[in-house]
């Protein structure tokens, strides 16, 4: 008898019993305020993911074959940031509940507060370690609450001062630089210091969010707003492979717009990263 | 002294006391469940409407220099369909407030319902004249009533039974074209008896609302929800220019989403449509 | 417990053992002599028919949802065309042998040849109806026998004289119309004629092939070898639905490009006549 | 011994004392007011013939190896109209010297003034016939009266009053409609009345132009000038193929942009109408 | 009452009689030999300049509402250089009549030739500081003197030798660099003596110049001659920022092609080099 | 008389029998796994190539005009690589025959195999030295051993162990590693250690593949596997500088697949490594 079609990210062949992590996507970005397509995140980085291999030689290791499962894509309804949030609470609740590892691939960078909120629930402990062009420590964004430019704001309203720490950081209103230096800690530019930041945070649970647009749009251009000057990816790609050790208990990779880039360099970068991400957690 | 720079559409160049007509942008896209983008078809339309001339050679006639005033885009928050719509139904009613016709260039056709209610605020006998490959009618949408996929529901709830006239129509779920057989007047594929409706609608005051997609995707692919199989360019020109006579109080171009077409061809379509639009009302 | 990732085309959600069709994918381009890219046809299919309905409001009808299932796609070995007929050959028929009926997704024109061999092999009588802008008939292509351009005529060789019945030719050498006046029955440019034929292939097992490009680039760009002059959108989906109550036991529909075409109208006409098709059938 | 590197237009394998027709490309676009790119479209003109034939299923006929030869492009000088327009003039007077018919690829449509001095140089009695979107009928157009909008002004200073004949024309200010309604024979839209015109130029001598965007976008999308309502690919098609017997002694064929159109199927549209008038000339 | 629609470079939001800086677009591009579309830039860098905010966290400072105002384009006629330089030398004259300093946004770098002699005019001494892949010191191309490959030749006979300071430059003829050894100082590659350079001209009238394809076109794929081995965003931004304390006078930022980079990635660059040279100056 | 038409590489200017350097193209890319269009390679690189000039301000030299002949491209029959291998063979090898050296421009990776075995034969000594992101080692690849992803596997198959030097390598599967630690050298992620191996060469026969995706794909995303964390364009370009003095005896530039990167920046990477390859050797 004939199997039915699956499309999997790369790899990632495990039953949901046996799986110590889990993907899904978060094909959501209604928020997105100057480019959107970051929706279509989820699907290019499946279907692009089988241009590479299941073996790292960064890290001479395999993918192993009992490791990940991917759960697809929670349904998210467009227009609609607070159930869209609930739907993919619900999803990282579960797989955290199940004693595993969500890992999220989003969808704009919104989508993280959903699955931080029920890591929080799960961590009251939780430090948040985010990688970002853009500070988004914004208190609203034309109003709105819920934007993709205020999310990290959002975040520490569940975490609370001294829990979150950016690195890569080169875009944002003064007043969000202001705020943040009482509440949050900011590298600007580049991953200097991650290593003493890193040592903090040992043993303590941590979120990995990873905002694509960290990257220099050389190396991403496929990104609702891309800002130069940004990280090479063998940078961001270190700066990954130093959290060996780290207690991730919940992980993200947002903001890949896959159709402003038909070269598909954005897809094969997110992808990549990914894997490394997979392998090494 | 050197003037500010101004990019309006191609020839509105009135000032607003004189003006006849107020054309104005509506750059949302929150809603769109399938390929966003449509928040760019005000600022392509401007842009691009410079490849045309103000003469008609369909109506013999130029856009005189006194008959429209372009009042650019009031700002919309993404995420946020009921304050989007208010926004928009704010603008829409201050022009009819000042005896102008308003004339919206979308976004994704849930903008239409902002201007909708300031329209039937002010006409309450309003009549609709929708063009469009999609009913639009559902109940909701991914449970969310304020979808682009509801639109001509919510305009229902507001204008009621008897009152909505639809052309083109070829797709939608089947409960959509069940219930609209109680509540609209639906013609699928084409524009067969429009004669017949725009005489049943003379003097009536008619919103007019034009979902770009009506059009085949071969006239205009760049669209968030391509449709084959519908009108050619002549076939909705003449649609539109039958509409002589009627007493249109206001109108909308929607759903132009001008990145997936980077040939220029759909936005071309769009503008000359515009054109001949401002020319006839 | 969370479930797997599934990508299948629209509405294919039957269980294998219920199911009437059985949808999979032939992703191989090997031979495409001018631009390839068919190889990624499936996966468009699959990922933008979403953007439809599972309602036809032309034969207004639902797609029932144990009728299809999606078997995804056999891996194919790129460079080796003869292996990779093979396995489509395999897959095809099995579902022949499992009493279902095989719908494929191309993939290059040559994959046709996979499936119909297993088809002739099960009904002797075979029958083929051909729709396509090049007539496909060479003895090899470069010195191949097996190229696209020359699927037809290995198909002749299993089916033999008076068994083809092809319409919208509009490109070919001399040599192939020539040599095809003997062997097949050929209508150039258009569908003129499909009904008579269809009355004579009444009873008789029918394996239908569509090539896209028998349509005209405006509606489907996105394909390797645009050739101008097609059928119209309408034209093409009226022939298909004329077939109605043919004895149709195997089809296909190939050399859909998407990468060529980024507006998606390509893989949205592709989409929708695989839906009416699935309908039907 | 290797042979060196050629491309030619398909088919284009006569020697130059043999050959009827002389092909050359003419890669300017400087004064084109809206989008350039024209000036690859003798590049891409001759790259994608390849994926045509040379037989001819509409005339029934081959392109014989010893009629046409590909002369290549002569190097004009960018930003310099004037200059450009001598060196095509060069090129193809030479041509008419030597008793040969030339064809000349654009560029933009200017580019036909200088072929066009040439032709009328040899053939004072010389009539134009001319298929496009627009009149180009200008006094001048932003102060330069060398321009693509205003070229067959300028032909017309050559030629005369009741020379020019235009089909097709869509687009243009009032004045130049006003102007030509004493100056020259222009059938708006259509090709409504050319087998009148062509029997009264019958033993004249012709130059026949075609700016490509008479065609609707949907078949040419890239172009500099897109103007929708245009004719299908059939229409333009029939319309040249019912010049049969006309005293044609020089032509072209303008205004491919190839660059913005990904697709091919404006380059595949534009090679398959050259092919068919390299036939038929 | 509404407001007319202004689209300006983001931030730039001052009266024209308070402001220090005018910004204006030079939309031109008809002497460009390889790929043309650079005229879009200025349409470009003020739409996507809206992805940026107004604060830059490399300088820690806002650009002030009251600095910089956007005077549109003035109209250029397209093929004809000269008179299109003597429009953009009247606009920058007038600005500098004022007591203003001029900023302007390329098109193609022959532009720069009628803002240099705008401000050679008010400032004998004027001195050239020119960052660029391409020493465009050619004596003519295709014999025309006026092209955007001789620019600087142009530039150097209007201000003589010893006062213009390339960087960056990695193409040309021999005869380029052989001639430029006498006349003017090249530093190949990259801004290694930029500091040397910045001390001798401290106190003197300088014109900046940026071609943008200094960058390596990795960083801005979108120009119309890509000259790959160029410098990071984060090198230019350097040697930007330490011209804090020149004198300059009047600049320039060129060669942005939008069309050729689809993801934007080329614009954002484009825009955020352009924002720090306005809060710089 | 006019000339026939000729496209070749820049400054390609030689006659055959005065030639050093042979260049040919191998269009092919028929066992491509992930995107095809490599079979465009020499197209682009051909027209691209006059955005160049023949002078290099690296090594200060002209290309001289007597040293390279373009051949243009074997006519290769897709999807049959064992005689497209056969017909570059012979390409290659009547240029050695002919005392001179082939530079071969793909396509897909395996066209190497054709032109090594060629020249194997020619120079049993042979040495090959590889820059390439894949280690290109597997035995077969779904059951295939004529593919792009066993290209090197089989070279090695002709010239044994100790024979290949591999730089760059930063993919492959953990078995082409472990095999390829006991039969060739692999230098991964970089070009350390290079002086090493040229040193080890000197004096003996070279074969250069140099497979474009050994760039980062920021540099060079047109590509059909592209491979994040690769080298700038001036390591590569350095790399290849560095090795003047070998012997090498026959070259190649693989994997640019044009259509994938719509700025032209790959295609312009490509030609201004062939052109500074074309100098050197």
């Amino acid at each position: 008898m004939l199997k039915r079609n699956l499309e999997t990210f790369l790899g990632c062949t495990a039953e949901y019993g046996e799986a110590k992590l889990v993907l899904f996507g978060a094909p959501f970005d209604s928020t997105t305020s100057f480019r959107p397509g970051a929706r279509f995140g989820p699907r290019a980085m499946r279907g692009d993911s089988w241009g590479l291999e299941t073996y790292s030689p960064y890290q001479d290791k395999e993918l192993p074959e009992n490791k990940v499962f991917d759960a697809g894509d929670p349904e998210l309804p467009f227009g609609a940031p607070e159930r869209a949030l609930d739907r993919i609470g619900e999803t990282a609740g579960q797989i955290l509940a199940d004693g595993k590892l969500p890992v999220m691939m989003g969808g704009e960078h919104l989508v993280t507060l959903g699955a931080l909120r029920a890591a929080a629930n799960r961590y009251p402990e939780l430090h948040i370690l985010h990688f970002d062009a853009h500070a988004d420590l914004r208190e609203q964004y034309l109003g709105e609450p819920l934007s993709h430019a205020c999310v990290l704001r959002r975040c520490w309203e569940t975490v609370g001062d001294g829990r979150i720490f950016q690195f890569g950081i080169r875009s944002g209103e003064r007043e969000e630089f202001v705020w943040g230096e009482e509440h949050v800690y900011t590298r600007k530019f580049d991953f200097e210091g991650l290593a003493d930041v890193t040592a903090r945070l040992s043993g303590k649970p941590v979120y990995l969010t990873v905002d694509l647009d960290v990257l220099d749009p050389s190396v991403l251009p496929g990104t609702g707003t891309p800002e130069p000057g940004g990280a090479s990816f063998s940078e961001l790609l270190g700066a990954i492979l130093s959290l060996k050790g780290l207690n991730i208990v919940a992980a993200d990779v947002c903001e890949l717009a896959p159709m402003l880039d038909p070269s598909g360099a954005s897809a094969a970068a997110a992808c990549k990263l990914l894997r490394e991400l997979l392998i090494l957690l």
